[in-house]
């Protein structure tokens, strides 16, 4: 087979881009027997020349953008991260008719629709799947290998830090500030983990997915985003004895014609697929009207599996130049309200006979209990907990409750609502 | 965007092609928005054109393949089934420059290669994704999603009758019999099981998998095979007591230059990524060097997951004509014995004293007993079973023993071994 060459213009060389030159190095004859393709990595952007980057050849690294971008490569990858210059250079490339691939999640999340007319205009591609689930080639089951499903819904396991610390709380007994420094002592999490604990990470990539899968167009704010800072490990523990684990899961489900959409921590019966996914690892399961349940799992960060990502796009490109791009006139869906389900509430409280009243508030709200329990503290601060569970409930009722007995003079601090899953 | 018409001619209107034409009808205009393709099953080849087939339009079927081969189709899909005459309609479409897709693992198991090399040398696709594991993308995973990774290892699940088999046995408690007529009653078994239960059927889709994750081709006796027809329930809860679940498990393994490969039923810890892999259910684990392990699950057969798989191979065709195809000049790989494991062995015996001389048995071929108990038969016919787990040993030399502790006179029939995964 005459081998097909590709020039890559490469614009940063941290972590995934480090990582892809090393791939690329160590694996060219392999990728070049099986598909044909010979990748050449022709230039790359760099804030400062003078770092020190083993097994990068220094005569290819440049601090001019223009210089890699307008020398004749055939494709710019854009591992620079954030949104502006990240969004200039990408337009840049794509008006100057070059592929682009691309692991930035932040941007994709609140412009990718833009960006793949764009490509779509200067009949080139843009390639993103680095941007969620690193090497689990999740974005090309979605586009290629799925293509014949009506997708019903998507959940997954996105954040691989918020995976990481319950899992630790979970397995070790340890608290949310422990296994945060321990993800941080490992490289599961960043100085500031604020994107990741709080949710807007998965929320991130679940929107990525979503359009995908669902063939439409998502609004920014569509996804109910709760973090994991509230979750305690009393609260895995009791989770833990009623036959649940706590997952920060993202999820997409197609409802009375509109998509309800959420990224927050949820009660897994331990027999659901995604209960068993521990630690840094993260999981898609995709429901399709012909395939069922489908579910990928693996390393969803790091510098090799986004290098093998970002590889794949670029094989694909190579063999496909001109073939198949996502279209980017689908519709803005109807955004639904996250349908009634059945949820794990604490409420802190000073009182012992705190649980009647609290009852009583959620059933004048028509929210039911279905099993309730009052904690005593273990700290010895004289503080309760009242943990219940309720029958299905609509989420904007039960806030409401929340609010209402938050109000009441026994109210010890902010209530905890955890969904649980069917 | 423009839609690219598809002319499909179909060979054979069975449960796959059933399920074909209802998902393109079904599911048309979806495919034509996300992809730009328009799907047209311009004819279907069918042995008997009386039968009624509700959904399937009359006019289409025809008895005669070349009125479907040669009558201006762009692609030929092929689900007749089995060697002959399956072959020569694929090479007879392939000779026509048609684009083939297959779901004939049997097929592709003894003759893929040269299939894929007529396919190639008529610059045509061959697509087979839905000849392993239904409906889960795993041959495009392989192709183009991991095309960076040098695979070092492959497992799987993929033999779903079997896999329905051992999760009823172990969670109902009944013998194999039963289960295999719950399979059969529940149309996850054939009415000739033997190549499902036997583990060919595992064994031939291992092959292809095996041949296009380690791009190499494989030898038609390299797999070694084991069925579960000599697993009682025992074995299961036995197992289970130690921390195991007895799973059917096909394996590909590089190793010294070679490759190892295995479909037998193997002994997993719980928290093996496919000891929670369930009833008809099928899965991969994949080893790359760049992603780590990537697991991917869900349904392995049936009508609409495998047409899921056949239409997006015919999307694919239709998106990149000319493109990526995998490379037919792969190496025969050698092939390489099974590496030293870990072994639950079971021996039916007439007296409890057997214990020490079937040790002393495994001591002189070089085998160590890690634990072994003799159990009293539960059906009070006198025969009694000595059951141990050997320290890593050799597959050839245990085999050895067995044969000779077999010719002993207090042996009570065939000994069972099964690997233990580490």
């Amino acid at each position: 087979m005459p081998a097909r060459k590709l020039n890559v213009g490469l614009l940063g060389c941290g972590t995934v881009g480090g990582g892809l030159v090393e791939l690329v190095a160590r694996n060219q004859a392999l990728i070049r027997q099986r598909s044909g393709v010979e990748l050449n990595i022709s230039r790359i952007l760099v804030r400062d020349t003078a770092k020190q980057r083993p097994g990068v050849p220094e005569s290819l690294l440049t601090t001019h953008p223009e210089k890699v971008i307008d020398n004749g490569c055939d494709v710019v990858v854009e591992l620079v991260g954030g949104i502006e210059p990240a969004r200039a250079l990408i337009q840049r490339s794509l008006a100057r008719r070059k592929h682009v691939v691309t692991a930035n999640k932040a941007l994709l999340a609140i412009d990718g629709f833009s960006l793949m007319k764009a490509a779509a205009l200067q009949s080139v591609r843009l390639g993103f799947e680095a941007s969620v689930c690193g090497g689990i080639p999740i974005v090309r089951a979605l586009r290629e290998g799925l293509v014949g499903n009506r997708v019903e819904s998507l959940s997954g396991i996105l954040n691989g830090t918020c995976n990481y610390i319950l899992t630790r709380m979970g397995e070790d007994g340890i608290d949310l500030d422990t296994a945060l420094r321990h993800a941080q002592d490992n490289g599961f999490a960043e100085a500031d983990p604020a994107l990741d604990v709080d949710g807007f990470d998965a929320a991130q990539k679940l929107k990525i997915l979503a359009e995908l899968a669902l063939n439409v167009r998502i609004g920014v704010d569509a996804v109910r985003v709760q973090g994991i800072r509230d979750i305690t490990r009393d609260d895995l523990e009791h989770a833990s004895n009623l036959g649940f684990v706590i997952k920060h899961v993202a999820g997409a489900h197609t409802n009375n014609g509109g998509v309800a959409l959420s990224a927050e921590p949820m009660l897994l019966p331990r027999s659901h697929p995604l209960a068993a996914v521990n630690n840094e690892n993260n999981a898609v399961v995709v429901r399709g009207d012909a395939v069922g349940e489908v579910l990928f799992s693996g390393k969803g960060a790091g510098s090799l599996p986004s290098a093998s990502a970002v590889l794949s796009d670029l094989v694909d490109i190579a063999c496909h130049q001109g073939g198949f791009t996502a279209s980017p006139d689908a519709k803005v869906a109807a955004t639904q309200v996250v349908e009634d389900a059945r949820y794990y509430v604490r409420f802190p409280v000073r009182e012992t006979t705190a649980i009647g009243s609290i009852s009583d508030i959620l059933e004048r709200n028509g929210i039911r209990v279905s099993r309730a329990a009052a904690i005593w503290a273990r700290n010895g601060d004289g503080q309760h907990q009242v943990r219940l569970l309720t029958e299905a409930c609509s989420r904007q009722r039960l806030d409401v409750a929340r609010e209402d007995i938050s109000r009441l003079p026994f109210a010890g601090g902010t209530s905890l609502a955890l969904r649980i899953a069917d």
